[in-house]
């Protein structure tokens, strides 16, 4: 398994924040945002005598709550549709080690969240991507597209809706297109909903468990980790009405036993959480998406497709190498004692070549700060342009 | 993958409860011991804004308390050298991705803790089996019994010690046979030492990591589940020395982003445990299995050899099918209102056809209720008898 660009900027950020460099992290989907209250109230207030194995699928109380959730969103499943995990990861894990076997192919828009290729590689699952294109704000590709890859080892498609690391709302259109293939070729269809909540300017975020007939192919990934902030929990969860295929899903549930207990007993608190909370941070992440894109769009060079949902950006920088721009940034560049680490877009393409010069931006600083990393990733990609001139930099990345 | 025999006995466990029968649950390592007050002190006093993810390895801090751990036991070990992990399950499951490719043999002795088999489907790795006998007490097989195992498939050894179902402690002298054989061969040498603590009569616990010459070759699971009844926290490691190893297995560690958050505050008050907490538990572990042992060699027909460590033995009843025992245990038995669940011993073998009139006992109960456990079973197993001997009882199990 390769290591993802991120990873490979690591040791670089070390060693600017040795030098003194502050680093404005635009890099991960890690927020700022506070967890409530009421679910680190509820961890605090635990009051078990042992800490014992939850039932492999998950506290039932738990399970009720995020039926009672969805209910909210007026979607109708059942406690025995949902398998609770460690964060949204393991429940990608658990589907395709449920629904692919080894060689078998599961298509991809791309860009795509980069640790889905690490699922992949462990279950022995072929992702084949399918370009999305930064013209048209990373819309889903033309259904041609999709049959130009489908053959007989092609077991399903997944999207990542709101997508990290573009920012894309599917529409509903988009939605009932997948659809269409999905059911024509009997695949299953695969749906990071994580971001839900985060939709802006009035988008509506059309959850695919509201799409008829498709009990049998679809498995929705969720998570508490963006939505309350409280990534560390690792409480996740996968939905889907196929019974078999849950049925296979909690075998591997039963072989790690049982999701982490403290996690979920913030978890169960959700519900308690005041509906102003995610307002206000919905709010908050608009506005910083706001400043993120008029900040941007203001650097000669860059193209931004403006992003609906998720807290990314997914940007066109005027370079010609960001995996290599990203670790000149953290090795030779600082402004105002600065410097902001992003990650290279390339990370997130499966095709060879695919996004370098492009970047995803996660907007998980304050207005403010993002005002200042965009200031200096201005003067950046000025001193940057003109090394590039004088110095004939080196341009092959480690 | 196939259901295992302890899941299948699950619903007929619930009918029993529907008709008020009391289960004595002696089928799974769910401790009713109490998690130490400091661990739990800990998850209470929990005082960040932000449940964020902590490092893909586990954090910092908490692992150099294990590094501390471990220099209490005499072991060398660095940071670096461990990855902290949701349980020991998923250590092992890093373990076998990063260690073995689809189609790679593993050889366990068996019987074998059977959530290895949820592991190695998972990573498409075939788990060989090497049987251990129960005229012996379940040592270590022959070395030849290895050597007419080992191909050019073989990749790796796997034990775990003390044992977990059998409860045998392996000898100085099993430990630097299984050396040998890994060097001649050039195995992996993967160890489960999450019972470490428990061993009684004074035996002597060897850990792996203290044989020389083995640093490319050891890998070793640990957990707070058993060690600290904290299973629920789903906190445990894996420990190598290899470098190149924890490079591979820190992929797959950075995929799923990080381990439990609040399970590793609890995990990391481990240091702060007073002494006496693992004496008591020693102590009261070692009552309930000499109760156990005492009272199961006063039935009839029973065979149980005595368990040196974990808190599990393996025993063989005078049944044909122990799988269909334990179901009519639930089914149609009760003594005083109760009656006894018990693992079938079936389930923690490969070879087809071994341990159908063992069972593995869990003395996860106090010894009163362990004493009143054996009286239901002796007389459950004199009704069985003379039930089949007249009623030619169905002997097939679903």
């Amino acid at each position: 398994m390769p290591s993802s660009p991120i990873r490979k900027l690591v040791p670089f950020a070390e060693s600017a924040k040795k030098k003194g460099t502050r680093i404005y992290h635009l890099n991960i989907g890690q927020p700022d945002i506070e967890t409530p209250e009421v679910m680190l109230q509820a961890v605090r207030a635990y009051a078990e005598k042992v800490v014992a194995y939850s039932h492999s699928a998950g506290k039932e109380t738990y399970r009720e709550k995020i039926v009672r959730y969805y209910e909210g969103l007026g979607l109708k499943i059942k406690t025995d549709d949902i398998i609770v995990t460690a964060g949204a990861s393991e429940a990608i894990s658990f589907t395709m080690n449920s629904c692919l076997d080894a060689g078998d192919e599961l298509i991809v828009p791309e860009p795509f969240y980069a640790n889905y290729n690490g699922f992949s590689v462990a279950a022995g699952v072929q992702v084949i991507p399918v370009t999305s294109h930064i013209e048209d704000g990373f819309a889903l590709p033309a259904i041609k597209d999709f049959e130009l890859l489908i053959n007989e080892r092609t077991k399903g498609i997944m999207i990542c809706n709101p997508s990290n690391p573009t920012g894309y709302v599917y529409s509903r259109q988009e939605l009932q297109t997948l659809r269409e293939i999905v059911l024509k070729h009997d695949l299953f269809l695969f749906v990071d909903e994580v971001y839900r909540e985060f939709c802006y300017d009035g988008r509506e975020h059309v959850s695919v468990l509201s799409l008829s007939d498709l009990e049998q192919h679809v498995v929705v990934f969720d998570s508490i980790s963006k939505r309350y902030s409280a990534c560390g929990a690792r409480i996740g969860y996968m939905i889907s009405r196929n019974a078999e295929l849950i049925e296979t899903a909690m075998k591997f549930a039963q072989a790690r036993l049982s999701p982490p207990g403290f996690g979920q007993v913030a978890a169960e608190a959700c519900l308690e959480v005041p509906k102003e909370y995610l307002q206000d941070v919905l709010s908050e992440y608009n506005d910083r998406r706001q400043t993120l894109v008029e900040e941007l769009r203001k650097i000669p060079g860059v193209i931004c497709p403006e992003p609906g949902g998720a807290f990314y950006a997914f940007a066109q920088l005027p370079v010609e190498d960001s995996e290599h721009f990203c670790r000149w940034l953290l090795e030779e560049f600082s402004f105002e004692g600065a410097t902001v680490m992003l990650a290279p877009g390339s990370g997130f393409y499966a095709s060879q070549g695919l996004g370098k010069n492009q970047v995803r931006i996660a907007y998980v600083l304050n207005s403010e700060d993002l005002r200042a990393a965009m200031r200096c990733l201005k003067q950046a990609l000025e001193v940057y342009a003109s090394s590039v001139e004088e110095k004939g930099i080196e341009k092959t990345s480690g």
